[in-house]
């Protein structure tokens, strides 16, 4: 189709709404729905199950902020896994590290993967990259079956319906802390405080029952719902809050910069209440 | 009217839209379409020509962030003038602040005030506090009527169309400037990085050159463009991100802290480059 407004409902009551020029591809894959469209604001985007997952216009918020973070947390982030990000925009950030050896995306939707690199192509523009490798596959298990492998962990996965609904969950986080190494860390996508205060509570106090240190970031993504987006992050040992200087270096980014890393940190009072901080 | 979705375009091609259960009020005023209406995920809202000032659920970070910013950095803000901000928020965060002495607050429309006081009582509850000398007026003239005589101005505007287009100019910073006291500092609210980028650097273009200490802070407000808003700080002494810790006290805040204060002018690096930092 062409030429018309297409509405998410972020809530029961409210949502976001665009022009579409036109729609690129629809498929049901064996998981979701998935959907690309050309809009007049936020170019080229992908939805799955009729919920936005990335624009061309304000990709690179979510895509830096959930690789950054963690990856100048960790010393020597060596070894990295990705969960879900099958738009291949996490790995394209991450591939600003030249410490990493090696990226390991896994994403249980192939079709994702494959409509990203035609629609969105300089979103997926490193998941060719010889440091990356790229399996179609159930995160969930593949965290199950590792074992003080990865340095650092991320959860580039949608909301907690339909397949992802496994990685919301403490035994999910218990996984993910064996698959790290002795002292690494993860980050999870974890939805925004105004519309999902319930959930936010829940992982972090999940999190925190396994991870020593635990804390949650926010960054402004307009095409989500309330246009804030929390973190959560668990570490071993290394404290995002305390990341020597000179472990810093100059990378190409439009909304990540090292003293963001900090303040991004700094939580509006309803959501440190909600973190329980 | 009642029982039906109401869209805001925040842009010509894209907006939120908000379920509504019924209209309260609706009128052509000499200045503008004010519209009161009851939704079901914000509670009553307050809508000028169609666009979205404020709403029960979210109201709180816009007003606190307007007054707690200035009024922190200022080590003695006895007299205060809010020009705009007809719905009382601002004057309610302000009457928070014992050192106020007088706040002054001149509205355009006295029909805000008024159907604020009816609609959305908790915002408007401090209008009639002794402090708070209530004006109905143009702030434009009585900006320039003033000279050495407020500590702090928040300019609670509408965007730039209709009757607060005098508010984003060179002149009205210039008269600012001169209504204010040697020591004194202003606020001002400066929409959002993702739409109006051009207004952004134009504002901090132009209080640059009136003011010695100018500075740009995020708030993230949900219902209004992007979910992420601007505001534009222009002082004459005071560096609000030089807050001697003995000036801050214990207030009463959903959204700002002090740890906050600092954090909210870290600026992401696109709204950075915009604001010429």
């Amino acid at each position: 189709m062409a030429g018309f407004w297409f509405t998410e409902k972020q809530t029961e009551n409210f949502g976001i709404t665009m022009k579409v020029n036109r729609t690129l591809h629809t498929e049901q894959t064996d998981f979701q729905l998935l959907e690309m469209a050309e809009t007049e604001e936020w170019g080229n985007m992908l939805f799955l199950d009729g919920m936005v997952m990335t624009s061309q216009k304000d990709e690179f918020v979510y895509h830096e902020m959930v690789a950054h973070v963690p990856l100048f947390t960790h010393p020597n982030p060596e070894n990295v896994l990705v969960v879900g990000g099958g738009d291949g925009g996490v790995i394209r950030e991450i591939m600003k590290h030249p410490k990493v050896k090696k990226a390991t995306l896994v994403d249980i939707d192939g079709k994702v993967i494959e409509y990203s690199k035609i629609y969105l192509p300089e979103i997926a523009c490193e998941l060719e990259n010889p440091r990356v490798d790229v399996q179609v596959g159930d995160g969930f298990m593949h965290i199950a079956e590792s074992e003080n492998e990865y340095d650092v962990i991320m959860v580039d996965s949608t909301e907690p319906v339909g397949p992802a609904v496994n990685l919301f969950t403490k035994g999910f986080y218990a996984g993910i802390s064996r698959a790290l190494k002795e002292d690494g860390l993860f980050v999870a996508q974890s939805d925004n405080p105004w519309f999902k205060a319930d959930l936010i509570r829940q992982v972090q106090k999940d999190v925190k029952e396994i991870f020593p240190i635990t804390n949650m970031y926010l960054a402004n993504i307009p095409t989500y719902p309330s246009g804030l987006w929390c973190f959560t992050i668990g570490s071993k040992k290394y404290d995002p809050l305390q990341v020597p200087d000179e472990q810093y270096f100059d990378i190409e980014t439009k909304y990540y910069t090292k003293e963001l890393h900090k303040a991004a940190f700094v939580l509006p009072k309803f959501v440190k209440d909600l973190a329980g901080e």
